[in-house]
């Protein structure tokens, strides 16, 4: 596993991700992974994170059914920050979100403000039960 | 300044950042900022990060050129990610990258290795004097 060893993991045994939609390019979402999480996305070619809030494996879609099936994993110059290129799966268009959204980055910044330019695909209420 | 409120920066004071080529969708590069560069990268219409490194602001492109010019500023769900769409001016095609490719992320996992599979366009060694 000398390629897990290649990864600088964080003080907390972390690594940040990207996401990337493969046939649209559009960046999906932003998450963490520790070792095992990255482990078990290449080995299972779907993307399993590490959720902090609730420290433990988070296999992305495992409540909403918005799978991220996983085409090539990247690392950058200094072996600190994963990207992902995915597709979205579940919907169609392909739901990140947990608001119901495409992309977690909806959130435009003009006139001094931020404002939300993405539409809804989904209720979130209908998504999560 | 609401919109820089907003943001909820880390204990450190930064937000992490991801920089996506507008006209390609290429993820370019990750990297951080805290509140004066975000400031900053809105009000001049370039990317300033912070360097954790050098623990000071990073005006992107000072030493090489490689300025990024900023079309759009997004903030995800949570309010704690940015991404920004850029042009990467100073070559072509852009440089992002400090060791003189396209972008950071360069190294591609196949084989149970991380493989390079990105040219490097330009030598570092003639970017950075």
């Amino acid at each position: 596993m000398d390629w897990l060893n290649a990864v600088k993991w964080d003080a907390q045994g972390l690594v940040p991700v990207i996401a990337q939609e493969q046939a649209t390019g559009d960046v999906l979402m932003f998450a963490w992974m520790n070792r095992e999480a990255l482990q078990k996305t290449a080995a299972l070619g779907r993307a399993v994170y590490f959720s902090r809030s609730r420290n433990k494996l988070w296999f992305k879609g495992e409540e909403s059914g918005h799978v991220q099936q996983v085409h090539d994993i990247r690392l950058d110059c200094d072996n600190d920050v994963v990207l992902l290129k995915v597709s979205q799966l579940g919907h169609e268009p392909g739901i990140a979100c947990h608001t119901g959204r495409h992309s977690c980055f909806y959130q435009r910044h003009q006139g001094g403000q931020w404002v939300s330019v993405d539409p809804v695909l989904k209720a979130p209420e209908t998504i999560y039960k």
